[in-house]
Order: structure tokens, then sequence, then C-alpha cells
């Protein structure tokens, strides 16, 4: 049988989109490395399924994978890839799309130029729910990394994030402290470490050490949690220009208790077909 | 407009193939760039274009281009790939195909079980052929390497080689003398640098460390030259399976003078189309 797929990316970060609606497969997770080799396969970061949804009130079931099979719960990119999906394919005529996923149910809104705005929750800051190992929530934590004394807000965004406010993003900060930050004992269950370069109070410009991965092009929720702990330090007014290397995100935030809003390109890159 | 095109791969050098015998398109080298960036674009590692012959006693004719756009003149993996997409596209009926390319024509020959034999030309072992500093031909010579002394073979197969016979291919010679071998003086091109194992008359062992590029999975060229080496040696007999990590490819050669014929895979990925 031949399987209908799409290749797409957000900022870099890119995608095999299979729609599971229209058509019918099954999925393991040794296929899904099959496909993923970048030599032998399709090549991609993660694998987006559309699936029609269990519950009725929302759209579809989006399910995520790595390009080990394994099922990822969040991926900013990928939902905006997933909401330009579903209406090129004519999958939905709705401009807003409320769809499940194994994280929860989330609403994607794809813009008239194109661009897809991603209601990504509310930022969490105590310490427990980063988590982050810390007397007191505070906007700013006294940090001690490999020798160097540094000032870090620590946010989750679902993940754990540390941002460090530098004068130059380029000044080797990243390249030297951004392995010994993700691993800190501070962070139990590591951290993906941004390091945030304030141009104005409407732009940032951010590089992003993910954790588990090293440095990425764009990463969603990185830029959210700068942008968060941007705008807590009064360093930063909503909506921001967030400038990574992949691309530009705008992150709107109207305050503690409010959702996160990301809004970024989402890009087809060409239509495959493949025998399964 | 949009164009067809195929992803193909021999032992995991990996292609994308364009029929421009049915389809028009100009091809620029910005936008080979483009479809060679693997996050944004299809990726591969070459780009192989199917084109009606100039000379109607051939087939067809057969471009290679790099991932940077530049044009090159032979790739042994890619010559497998065209001879299987050529057949299952149904551009030709016959099994052997005449083609012309930059570097001159070759035939090509798809055997009942969808492998491809390729004539590799004939081997050079002339020293200012290869081109490598020596006084005079020989089937090995006395070689210093980063403070170490070896016996080397070298052989041209349009490019240079220079093959070392080692107990293990596993023991650490390539990643210890690897990139000193390729950048040695005596080769003034610089050179591929095959280490290889040989494990009876019809079976060896080859790992080979490319110039320009370091260790690759399967080398065509390289395979073909350590094959010739070791018969020249006496340590092998035509036909020879030489096993690389990506693969095996099966080797005959009749002796000076004769040509290489390399047998091996030709794997097809998948279809696409993408907007021009």
């Amino acid at each position: 049988m031949l399987l209908r797929f799409t290749k797409m990316h957000g900022l870099g970060n890119d995608f095999m989109v299979i729609d599971l609606v229209t058509q019918h497969a099954q999925l393991s997770a040794k296929q899904i490395r099959q496909w993923s080799d970048r030599h032998t396969g399709i090549g991609f970061d993660q694998l987006l399924v559309v699936e029609p949804p269990n519950d009725p009130d929302t759209d579809f079931r989006y399910r995520i994978y790595n390009a080990d099979g394994s099922e990822v719960e969040q991926c900013g990119n990928g939902a905006r890839c997933f909401a330009r999906f579903v209406q090129d394919k004519r999958l939905t005529a709705k401009k807003v799309i409320h769809v499940e996923t194994s994280g929860g149910p989330i609403t994607l809104r794809v813009r008239r130029d194109g661009q897809v705005t991603v209601d990504m929750g509310a930022p969490r800051f105590a310490p427990a729910e980063v988590p982050f190992i810390a007397e007191q929530e505070a906007d700013q934590y006294a940090f001690e990394v490999a020798g160097e004394q540094l000032m870090v807000s620590a946010v989750s965004m679902g993940n754990p994030h540390c941002v460090t406010l530098v004068d130059d993003i380029n000044n080797g900060t990243l390249e030297r402290l951004g392995a010994h930050i993700e691993a800190h004992p501070r962070f139990p269950r590591k951290v993906n470490a941004g390091f945030m370069q304030v141009i104005d109070h409407g732009h940032a410009r951010l590089r992003v050490f993910e954790r588990g991965v090293g440095e990425t092009q764009a990463c969603g929720t990185g830029a959210c949690a700068a942008a968060v702990a941007g705008i807590r330090l009064g360093l930063l007014r909503s909506p921001v220009q967030i400038q990574l290397p992949g691309g530009n995100l705008q992150i709107e935030w109207a305050g503690p208790g409010q959702p996160v809003l990301m809004t970024g390109p989402a890009t087809r890159v060409y239509e495959g077909q493949i025998r399964v």
C-alpha cells in the first residue's frame, strides 16, 4: 500500500506528517525509526500523526513521535505544522482548531497570513513545579555553575527551562555553560538552558541548549520561557519578538495565570508517497 | 509547477533523482542547495538528473550534483540508483544501459535480482597517474605517516586511493591515521584512505576515510581500489565481496588493463512532488 505523507518544517524543526483520518496504517516504533533515518529513510525530527478525535468536542487527535519511535507530549513547532496541514489538506475549514494530545487539549489558530498561533498553556514558576531546588519562588535566583556566579530564572512550560541574561548571545556563554546548566543538580530532571540578549522592550535574541539534544535552531517552549522571564523582570513587554537562529517567534503573555500564545511560521516542503 | 522526484539510496549513500526526459525544469545551484538541506529541504548526498542523450548511440545523459550545487563526474553508488530509476520509471526497457556522463560514457547492467553492475573503468597504478610520489611503480610502497611505518598500495579509480592492510578494521588504525594519510605530501591531490582486512580469497572487510569528507558508510571506488590492490598482491581472487559498514559490494577484475565491475544494491525509498 502507498501511504501519502507531507514533509514540513517550523523554523527548521522538521516533520513527516501523516493523515490517518482518510488513510489507515499501523505504525510500529521500528517503522518510525526506519522512516526517520536521513539517508535510508525520509528523515525528520518528529513524526506528526493526525487521527480522528476520541472526544466529539475536539476536531482531531494529534500524536507526536520522536525519531526513536517514542511518543512525546508537546512540540510547539510541530503544532504549527499540524494546523497548517489539516487546513491545506482540507481536513477542516475551521480557523480555530481544537486538538487532543497526550499532554492534554490544545487550541491552534491559523492566521490569514498563514502563520499559526499556539496556546502553550500557562507558565509555572513554583520551584517544585519546574522542578528546581530553591527555598522560595523568585523572579531570579543566584546560581553557581562551573565556578561562575549567575542570576537565572526558572520556568516550566510543561518542561523545565533555565533562562540566563547575556550581553551578547554569541559571546561563548552557551558553549561554556550550556551542558553544565542542563545537568546541574538544582534541576533534578535536567533543564533546557536558554541564553537571552534583550534588544529593547519588544525584541530579544535567544539561543537554547535543549535537554538531551544540545543547541537547536528554534526551541518553541524555550522562546515562551525566555519571553515570560523577561516580562516578569520588567525588561520585556508583550508582545515580544524572539529571534532564534532558525527564525522569529512572536510571544504574547498577559501575566500570571494567563496562557502564553506563540505565533510563527509553518512551511510545507514536499508531498510524498511511501510503500508500507 | 510540481516536479516529480524519487528518493533512493545505494548502501546509505542517498540521492534525489529527477527525470528531465519527461519533465522540464531549470536547476540552479541555489535551488540544489535548498533541496539538499536535510531539515528545510529534501536532503541528499547528491542530486542525480536523467536527461535525453546528446549522442544518439547512448540512451541517456546522466548528471550528478553535490549538495553544494557543484557538478561532479563519478559516483558508483549513484550510477546503480540511476540504472534502477530509468528501469522502474520505464524510461527504457533495456537491461544494458549506455550513459553519457561528464566523466565519459559508462555502461550499466540491471541484473534479474535488481542489483546493478557498473563498469568502473580500468584501474591505474603508475604513480604519476594516481598521483603518488614514488621513484617507480610497485604493488606496495614503504610509507611513513605520523611516525609509523606502513606498506601501502596506491591506485587510481579516476580518483586517488591509498590501501592499507590491517589485521582488524576496528583496531583504531582509521581513527589514528585516516586524516594523516588523506593529507600526506606523497599524495599531491590528497587521497582516499582505505583500510582492508582480508578474510579469505573471496572476502574482505573495508573502511574508507574519504578525501574531504571523513569516514563514509560505503565508498564504491574505494571498494574497487581495495579489491584490485588485494588481487595484485595475491591475497584476493576475483570475484571479491567487499564488506563495507553500509553493506556489501561485489567486485570483479580480470587483471591489468581490464575494467573493474562493481555490483551492488539500489534502493527506492519514496516518491515525491515539490513545487518549483
